[in-house]
């Protein structure tokens, strides 16, 4: 899985970087009998796409990284603010059963529970919410709050976290969506995170058809 | 949002390009008082980038696309096979609270229905489950066929399929898991669905994940 297909002449040049590096495109050239205005464009495509880096006066010498770095690197530039949904969100007496109501009304995977002020105290699931349904509780009575994940257990996003970070930390912590929260200190030394999205698996899925848009 | 930065003489390159495309790599040399030698690695790398086609005896001209080619042709090579799980499968005699214990032991969102010959015959979501669930309903005594979504309304992928066709069918038809099968011919002139992964947005968030890699 390579972003780009070097040509046979451009993985001898990083096999030859690899082996002698740093080198100078002259001596490249050289090994290969091939001016330097030869190699020039595939010297190009290789430090563009990161395979090599190329410091003045030292030459040309193998970065270590796989030629997905062109594809890292769109990725990694991407923000969550740029792709983020609303959040879909309810308050803490919300019996359990309204909020599944909810959750099929909005058709999302996941409710975030907030105070008045809009600050995040809550996450609620698909799972946890199916989990409370088969226990034979009645759901009209228990509210959400009882069953939320609540802070500091839930994981959240910034705006400015890349959408790399988003989708490792969904990953990593097995869930389906997360908060997109911004923090603000209070007078009283605390925190409020004010929710002001939700990046979720969809998001990245639809940001990866977006990505893939123009080959198919 | 490009995957590559492009420097401001290629930006000119393609702009001129686009004005009086098709042109030769010595016409543009021309206008930008640059031999063609010192314009290679720009022509090399929007050629690569898909930005620019070039065409033999002809030239180079602007294919209308952005600069997100080399990303877009990196997703477009991935196919189903390289990144699919394995299904998680239940068979239609099987009861939804039994479903429902399957899907939070194997942790799925999605449960595939299977016949005895691994044949596909539903699919069955979180969801789904949790309006049985809510409404009610003894989820000892129904059996899952009678909750699952049946073929033909059920979407699949094949192994071969691209990722960027199964993420696009997981958005368009607003469904969490696709499962992955192929295809028999019945001798009497059916065809049979084998059972073979199921790819979900989880697998997508986990691929971009890895093709983010390296970058943070």
């Amino acid at each position: 899985m390579t972003a780009i297909e070097l040509t046979d002449r451009q993985i001898k040049i990083v096999e030859i970087v690899k082996e002698r590096g740093p080198i100078t495109g002259e001596q490249i050239g050289e090994i290969l009998n091939l001016t330097r205005a030869t190699l020039r464009p595939d010297l190009a495509i290789l430090t563009m796409s990161g395979i090599l880096e190329a410091r003045p006066r030292v030459g040309y010498y193998y970065n270590g990284q796989s030629g997905n770095t062109l594809v890292a690197r769109a990725i990694g530039k991407i923000r969550v603010k740029d792709v983020k949904s609303l959040p879909v969100v309810v308050r803490e007496a919300t019996t359990v059963y309204d909020a599944i109501v909810t959750l099929f009304t909005e058709d999302v995977g996941t409710l975030i529970i907030v105070d008045n002020e809009g600050g995040l105290i809550g996450v609620v699931s698909r799972k946890d919410l199916l989990k409370i349904a088969i226990g034979g509780n009645d759901a009209q009575k228990i509210p959400i709050s009882m069953v939320m994940t609540r802070m500091p257990n839930i994981v959240t996003v910034t705006p400015e976290d890349t959408i790399y970070q988003a989708a490792k930390r969904l990953i990593v912590h097995e869930i389906d969506t997360l908060p997109v929260v911004r923090t603000f200190a209070l007078p009283n030394g605390h925190e409020r995170q004010e929710v002001v999205g939700r990046i979720t698996k969809t998001t990245i899925t639809k940001l990866l058809v977006e990505l893939g848009e123009g080959h198919n």
